[in-house]
């Protein structure tokens, strides 16, 4: 099992590729979302596993765009906590470590990190298990990065400060995806009796049109977890929404939501059903 | 008028103050968000200036958590192209050119221009204006930087390629932010017949709760141009949702609204009205 992920190894999609499908499934790095997306689209990869939304910096825009973009289903999804360690090679002492390199949002979520030890300088890099991975080969004086513990792991690093993110409350949210006709996985610890349907649709931006379209999910008592707009450029008051409810897509109640939605949208698209994390 | 905004000079966010204030504006720059806010608190400027959300990228989560920390009012808003260039010291021709730094978010936003010209490395950097400033002063050999004109123009660089962003329909919303009691302002080029105002809600998470709440805009004919759900962490189930109607809060329609709104939310808090840009 081939599970494509972007980034290097050690990001923290690996992480949710684990979540998502166990420890045995091979996980295959891509240095961008496109390509993650044609791998699956080409069957060099069996599933592909994408961010879509972050508890501080919201929604992924650009995986849902390839999602419309492309014909997959989402057959699970994961929430993975974000914790930032500081790596350096074994035997560095922490009173050594003069540069610390990672991406730089990572560098932004450790901003206390940085003001409780001014003599340590950031430095933005592409990745941040690809900067653990530069610390460990270029072994550059007094350099460590910022990364998951599984790329300390990999890349034979040393964990010097666990933890050191400002916020614990940071999780993103990863959707597993594969060709059309697949089934539905369950991942590890996932609660099997809740399902979510993933949806997007757009309204002509008429008053009321948004709630004429809710009113479909509001008079079956179907419940929302999620619902976003987005605005479409280049056409002024016209927007796309994101929407996740509870409930099966097979449920009759969710199929008869969706055939009533799918009469006042202009454009609707499920996405997949699938267990809740 | 001094002018708070995150970043170096040169920043887009400068940009959006000018488009916001004219030129007379100061621009005071801050390291971080926080400083933004406290800068404004505090009284050592008379207004802040801070992105809300951009095409690509969606919403800023972290400034909508500090509208909500700060008591301030929106008092007007502007959406800024964001434009690439590749900046180099006067002189250097573009096949010199072998490094280029930019915040990496803007890096990744010129992948094409990567793509095409393999010999040129990126550098991600802290800053795009940041890194215009580093290119200048320190002049290492072969090393652009991207960023904005305005950049370009403040550090004395030569824009040696003009809009090398993948993406044309990148803009960046910003909000115009003052102590409570402040009159909106009318930005250039602003329609000033199209009024918006901005508002923060929860609703406890049952069944059709949004939809009640909706219900309060759609059954006045208020149209909306925003609604985004935000999941509370540590209480699951339960969302803020971020809302933007057309109408001015002190028109009797939109009073009632928020009235009745009022009545069916948890928590609502309006943040500004001001004219559409």
């Amino acid at each position: 099992m081939k599970a494509a992920f972007q980034g290097e190894l050690g990001a923290f999609s690996q992480d949710a590729i684990r979540q998502l499908l166990g420890s045995k499934a091979q996980p295959v790095p891509y240095p961008q979302f496109d390509e993650v997306f044609d791998a699956l689209a080409h069957g060099d990869v069996n599933v592909a596993v994408a961010p879509i939304e972050n508890t501080l910096h919201g929604s992924v825009h650009k995986n849902y765009d390839l999602m419309l973009k492309h014909d997959f289903i989402i057959t699970a999804e994961t929430n993975v906590r974000i914790v930032h360690n500081l790596i350096a090679p074994p035997g560095t002492r922490f009173s050594q470590i003069r540069k610390v390199y990672s991406h730089e949002v990572a560098l932004n979520q450790c901003l206390e990190f940085f003001r409780r030890h001014k003599s340590v300088e950031n430095v933005p890099f592409y990745d941040t298990a690809g900067s653990v991975k530069m610390v460990m080969r270029d072994r550059p004086p007094g350099a460590a990065a910022i990364a998951s513990e599984l790329a300390a792991k990999i890349y034979g690093g040393e964990i010097l400060r666990r933890e050191i993110e400002d916020d614990r409350r940071n999780y993103t949210r990863f959707f597993l995806l594969e060709r059309k006709g697949a089934k539905p996985r369950k991942p590890q610890g996932s609660d099997r009796k809740l399902w979510k349907t993933s949806l997007v649709f757009s309204t002509r931006n008429v008053p009321g049109a948004l709630f004429r379209a809710l009113s479909a999910l509001a008079l079956r008592d179907l419940n929302l977890t999620k619902l976003e707009s987005r605005p479409l450029r280049g056409r002024p008051w016209e927007y796309m929404f994101y929407l996740d409810l509870i409930g099966r897509q097979d449920d009759a109640v969710v199929r008869n939501a969706l055939g009533h939605l799918g009469e006042v949208a202009d454009f609707l698209r499920v996405l997949g059903t699938y267990r809740a994390a």
